[in-house]
C-alpha cells in the first residue's frame, strides 16, 4: 500500500540530530506528534554509522508510537532496517531510481532540488515530492545553496504536480507566504528546533499554514 | 548460492579510491585481477554518496569482467544496489545483523576487530570472515586502531574457526609472517597501492603468501 502524504499545507519537521539542543530525538519525534504534526524527517550528518543507526531506531520507535510518518535523510539502507515510512535524498546522494529499488514498495521518497533546473531534471525521478529551496536565507546548512525565493517557489508550482515542498529559512512568520506561492508542504527547522517547547511551536506553526 | 572466500591463504587488496594515486578504481581492479587476485575490496571514505556510486559501480563492472569478487566497505546499500557480492563493516558501521538482512542470501560479510574482545564478541554475529588489526604500524588510517602484532593473529586464530583477515602495515616483505601466524587472508593496502605496476606487485605478494 502506497503511503499518503498529509493532505492541505503541511508542516513538515527536519529533525537534525546536531540541531535538537540536549533533547533524545524520541523526545522530539513524540513532542512535534502531539503538537498535530503527521510527518518527521530523521537527519543525522557526520556521525559514524552505528550511532545514526541507534539514533534512527529511537526517532522510528518514537514514530511508530506517535502514529506519524518517519522519513529517513540520505539513507535508504537504514530506513528499510528500520520500517521506516520513507527517504529524503539529495543532489548528491544516491540515485532516487536505486534508492526506489532498495525501499519495500509504497515508500515515500523525497528529492531535494536547488532550482528550476533541477526541478525539471527531477520529472522523470520516481520520487514521491519535490524539495525546493532554501526559499530564504538560511543557517542551518555550513555550505548553504543560493536563496530562491518565493517567485521560484511559485515558478515550481506551476511546472511541477508533484507535492512541492519548500525548505530553508522557513519561520512562522514567513511560512504562510510559502504556502501561498505553492508549497504543499513547509520544512522546517532552526526555527521550529529553537524554540523552547515544541509542541507549542509546532502548533502555532500550523495554525500559520492554514 | 552462497560466495565462497578464495581458498588457501588469499591477498585481498583494499582498493581505497583515496589511495589509487591518480589510476581509475575500474583500471586498478582489473590491474591486480591480471595478477591472479580473486577478491577486492572497495573503499571510498568522505565523498559524496552519489561520487562513491559512480566509482563503485565502475568497479563492479571491471570486477566482474575480471571474473574476481567484489566486497564493498561499509555500505550495504551500494552493494546490493550494484549486485556486490558482499560487504565489510567495521565496529562503527551498521549492524552486522542488519546488513545481513539487507543482503542477497548467499552475500559475504566480513567484520573488523581490533583486539581479541572484539573478535570474541563478533562470535554471534552472522559474518563469513573476520578482519584483525592493524597487525604492524600503518599510516593509511588517519586514526589507526593500537597495533595488535603477529601474537594476536596466532590467538585469534586459536580462538575462531573463521576465516581470519590480517590488515594493516602488511608488506610483500612481513605477509609470509602474518599466514604463518595464523592469517586466511592478507589485506593490503599502502603496500600495494604504492607500487608502480599493480598487477606485477599482487603477483609478487601472492607468491610471497604460499
Amino acid at each position: 500500500m502506497a503511503l499518503a502524504l498529509p493532505s492541505g499545507p503541511f508542516l513538515y519537521p527536519v529533525l537534525d540530530v546536531g540541531l535538537l539542543g540536549g533533547r533524545a530525538v524520541g523526545t522530539a519525534v513524540a513532542a512535534v506528534a502531539a503538537g498535530g504534526v503527521r510527518i518527521v524527517q530523521f537527519r543525522a550528518k557526520g556521525l559514524p554509522d552505528r550511532r545514526l543507526f541507534t539514533l534512527a531506531t529511537e526517532a522510528a520507535a518514537a514514530a511508530r508510537e506517535a502514529g506519524v510518518l518517519l522519513v529517513v535523510n540520505d539513507r535508504a539502507d537504514v530506513a528499510r532496517m528500520l520500517g521506516a515510512d520513507g527517504v529524503h535524498v539529495g543532489q548528491d546522494d544516491l540515485p532516487p531510481r536505486e534508492v526506489r529499488r532498495l525501499l519495500p514498495s509504497g515508500s515515500i521518497l523525497g528529492l531535494s532540488t536547488h532550482g528550476l533546473g533541477q526541478l525539471d531534471a527531477a520529472r522523470d525521478e520516481p520520487v514521491d515530492y519535490v524539495a525546493i529551496g532554501p526559499v530564504f536565507p538560511t543557517r542551518t546548512k555550513a555550505d548553504p545553496h543560493p536563496v530562491v525565493g518565493l517567485e521560484i517557489v511559485r515558478r515550481a508550482r506551476q511546472r511541477t504536480r508533484r507535492p512541492l515542498v519548500a525548505i530553508g529559512g522557513i519561520t512562522a512568520e514567513n511560512a504562510r507566504s510559502v504556502v501561498e506561492a505553492g508549497a504543499d508542504g513547509v520544512a522546517v527547522i532552526s526555527a521550529l528546533l529553537g524554540a523552547d517547547d515544541l509542541t507549542e511551536a509546532a502548533r502555532t506553526f500550523q495554525a500559520r499554514l492554514r
